[in-house]
């Protein structure tokens, strides 16, 4: 039995493993030092009350006759599709175009399944590892990279980029923090319609936008149905990263060059690999999206928020260039010159922080770090102290 | 941007949608019958007090500051991986060669996902459609049909089967309800060992076994470790088809040709595409383990076994020819020369009962139809009743 080919291309290890291990290395030398995490984008506020009541009540109902369910229709529960309809979109998408997902990570490895090894990807640069190891797996081969950089405001140059099958794009960005305007996510879509490539657009993060003038969702752009699959998730927005929740879009209006729906292979697709998220997961995440749960994970963000700012305002007065951290729970710092692994390190060994290295999500990332505003208040706290003090100078 | 060709060769439905929608068909022109489902292997009797008390708890700790937790580990709670080396494999399993997923369909998708396109598979026929879908999706083309009917006591005959690269083998069956012995088990090991293939062998109902001479595990036969994978489910065993929980044992032990290690291949790629189960359904797992949690799980399946019975006496009664039922919960019952789908249509016309057209599995099921011992007892009682009683003629 030969091993496949595919995965003997990616290169050795996913990134978050590999911080573990150098984290791991760093403790044994250091037993004593007091670790704070600012690396992987993993929520800690606990899950607001109403909708914990909500995940606790249903779980309890299944050990009742009425409450009892089993198998879920693959593509979720009817009342959850409907209430991301109304409350994500305002109705402009249908239930019956969005599928709930155990998460946008498993999701986007499906996607890929759905399109095979034959198709052409352009994936931004520097990206969340997925879209590209995801895509190797499946054995795609042609990968263009859109580097989107400070030079660029983090939007790729759509003149000179070459048409493909695909093109992921997240925003607001992970790893940058970089949000695109309603303008620059035009242009996207006007690019796609012409090249008839589909757009999968990442907006896990939509939440945390502030300003009201940038679009939350690709389907505010006129014209994005025909081109545009969308994911979003409860991840970040309801702290449900452990629980395992969130939705991709694929409207009817998204065809193939022969006419055929693609919304009807992901269908067929999901009812034969995927069997719906958890039942208890999804009357959470419905919980989520009614009045008194909403009110509640907006403080989640704006908790979150409050953190980014510290943490930029404490790196900024250090004279780093700090981008994102205003519509997103990410700050990506230039390194001033140094290798991405190399400030790793410094932050590690300097301030016993854990940050992200920027080369790990691509070539252009190679100079800068990924912080995350996701921390407790007081972890964040002591982090800009460190940070001001330089305390293990 | 073109359709993906895989998905093109996919027969127009997966099976149960089929059935639903001829189901629904029924029931437009006869509004007034009251269907009982003898059809999908849906459980139906609430999940036992101890497991859902874990579930309900686990879920309200998610709202508290010491209980909530963000993303696990993508291979699963340690615990629950430990609770499952000891509990179902008695540590001949180590914990670290259990991955914990949210159901067996998902990781047979990602399974696929490994192997990739360029292997060989061998499937039995009649077989869960998951195998040869999920295959054919991910572009596999060579796809050998191994004939299981009574001629040969549901075993393919190895003597006369060619290499392939995978073998799937599901026992207890799903649809026939047919379970390997160990010597059978032993030649499939000894033709797997011969031909450098690997088994995904499917215990999803492993738990249904009555006779303690019969193999609940692969791993049961000597030198399995070199050559099986196995998938176990907790659908089935604790009513958790919407909770969605299940696990695949890839031993060290089992390589590629070129030595490198399978199992250091699934999980990069379990890490890549894939977030670990839900928390929530991973602790209430846990409680399944857990020696109340066994106890209350075995009448479960004590009670779907006395369906079985129930069903089962009554067809051959009858003058039916019933294969299975006895080790696992589906019975496989010889359509007495008429057609699969025209016995359906008999069953549903004539008894208002729901059955599966054994054809749906592959070609040696024409001539059966599959029956589900998953069911509440009244309507088992009700459906015997109207097979006997012949109440619609």
């Amino acid at each position: 039995m030969q091993r496949n080919p595919h995965l003997q291309k990616l290169k050795n290890q996913y990134l978050f493993p590999e911080i573990t291990s150098r984290k791991n290395l760093f403790i044994e030398k250091n037993p004593e030092a007091s670790l704070i995490s600012l690396g992987i984008g993993d929520t800690t506020e606990p899950i607001p009350e109403y909708i914990t009541e909500s995940l606790s009540k249903n779980a309890a109902a299944l050990g009742t006759i009425e409450g009892y369910s089993g198998y879920g229709a693959p593509q979720g529960l009817h009342s959850l599709r409907e209430s991301i309809a109304a409350k994500v979109y305002s109705q402009k998408i249908h239930f019956n175009e969005v599928f709930i997902s155990d998460g946008a990570k498993c999701d986007l490895g499906r996607l890929q399944m759905l399109f095979g090894n034959k198709v052409s990807i352009a994936v931004q640069d520097p990206a969340y590892p997925v879209y590209i190891d995801g895509s190797i797996i499946q054995g795609v081969e042609t990968i263009i990279l859109m580097p989107c950089t400070p030079e660029n405001d983090f939007f790729p140059n759509l003149k000179e980029l070459q048409r493909t099958d695909l093109i992921y794009f997240c925003s607001p960005n992970n790893p940058t923090g970089a949000t695109a305007t309603r303008q620059q996510l035009e242009q996207l879509v006007a690019f796609a319609v012409k090249n008839h490539s589909i757009i999968i657009f990442d907006a896990a993060y939509a939440n945390f936008i502030q300003d009201s003038s940038l679009p939350k969702s690709i389907y505010e752009i006129e014209g994005a149905k025909q081109v545009a699959i969308e994911i979003g998730s409860f991840s970040k927005l309801a702290g449900f990263t452990g629980v395992r929740l969130g939705w991709t879009v694929v409207p009817d209006e998204l065809k193939y060059d022969d006419g055929s729906s693609v919304k009807s292979d992901w269908n067929r697709l999901i009812s034969t690999v995927f069997n719906a998220a958890s039942n208890i997961s999804q009357h959470g995440g419905q919980a989520v999206l009614e009045p008194k749960g909403w009110e509640e994970v907006q403080k989640l963000t704006k908790f979150y928020m409050e953190n980014a700012k510290i943490l930029k305002s404490t790196l900024e007065e250090l004279g780093y260039a700090v981008f994102g951290g205003v519509h997103a729970p990410y700050m990506w710092v230039s390194t001033q010159g140094q290798k991405s692994w190399d400030t790793f390190h410094h932050f590690l060994e300097r301030y016993h922080l854990i940050t992200t290295p920027g080369s790990g999500f691509g070539p252009s990332g190679e100079g800068f770090i990924r912080l995350t505003a996701f921390g407790k208040r007081e972890d964040i706290l002591t982090a800009a102290d460190r940070l001001k003090k330089s305390t293990y100078d």
